[in-house]
């Protein structure tokens, strides 16, 4: 118990990977685990800087990402991936060079998206002004075994988040609460 | 005690870092540490495939080193880098990222190193064959207050390595013989 593991979220821009992402790292770190969150942003601006979005570029970012995340995992760290990783083989890559591995993909159509469209993003897609946009000019590959499906047009965020706790400590792969040393 | 940092071995090609890395990395392992050593091979391989060796190039690599130094730190583990990182500019830019950072700079000059010459690069870079080599034909610049120099052209390696490890004895900055947790 206690040991590092790498939580992998995946799935479309504004599907809720970040906002899930935040709320399990400081959930956890309550209960008294070290937590990194490997965020897109952060991870383009510090590793992955002149990379841009066909899949070769894509692909390399994720390698990153992953190897980033078994570093700190086998340290004991529950490194937390929030990238869109539209890729399968490549998911599957990073899921083969780890012991302990988390897929959870946050499903949500792009429908739904399209009408929440948090930043915009998807009108200008859908209008053709933004290129290799995942989901809508881009290709998007589900994961055909995650450990879990989260649906976020289906359930509250509340309900995704206690889910995904749920499974996490069926697995015992984090502490329960009030467990924290 | 216990506490994760970065120790940051600079020094020219064949100068010992990776020698010294490793030794140290054993035995900090035996002594209860968790640690990660990052090589510039493995680092070349994983994060900046693609870059090279102008200093622009070499600056993002250095940058990528660190900031996954900065993480796996904080995370209570200590990361040794052994690259060359021949600009100060950035190894003072990894140093103020960090809480706690260990500089050595091992040092030795390029004509023994030349005498030496394991791999028989220092030969190609005088005739002129190996462009941006650090130390020949690319710039070294010294650190001016690394925490400890160890002159590996004047000292065993056995004595480099104790003064190593006296030296963060006397910080506090790792456990003592004996007593590993």
């Amino acid at each position: 118990m206690n040991e590092g593991f790498t939580l992998w979220f995946t799935g479309l821009s504004g599907a809720g990977k970040s906002t899930l992402a935040n709320l399990l790292a400081d959930e956890l770190r309550l209960r008294g685990h070290r937590v990194e969150i490997l965020d897109g942003d952060e991870v383009r601006t510090n590793l992955s800087k002149g990379l841009g979005f066909s899949k070769e570029d894509r692909d390399t970012n994720i390698r990153r990402i992953g190897w980033v995340c078994r570093l700190l995992a086998r340290n004991g760290v529950i490194a937390i991936s929030a990238a869109i990783s539209p890729y399968r083989e490549i998911r599957d890559e990073v899921r083969a060079m780890h012991d302990n591995f988390f897929e959870v993909f946050v499903k949500c159509p792009v429908s739904t998206l399209a009408e929440r469209d948090v930043k915009g993003l998807y009108k200008k897609a859908l209008a053709g002004e933004i290129k290799n946009f995942t989901g809508v000019s881009d290709p998007y590959e589900e994961p055909l075994k995650p450990e879990l499906i989260v649906e976020t047009d289906r359930e509250t965020q509340a309900q995704s988040f206690a889910r995904l706790l749920a499974s996490l400590e069926d697995k015992k792969m984090i502490n329960r609460k009030g467990a924290a040393r």
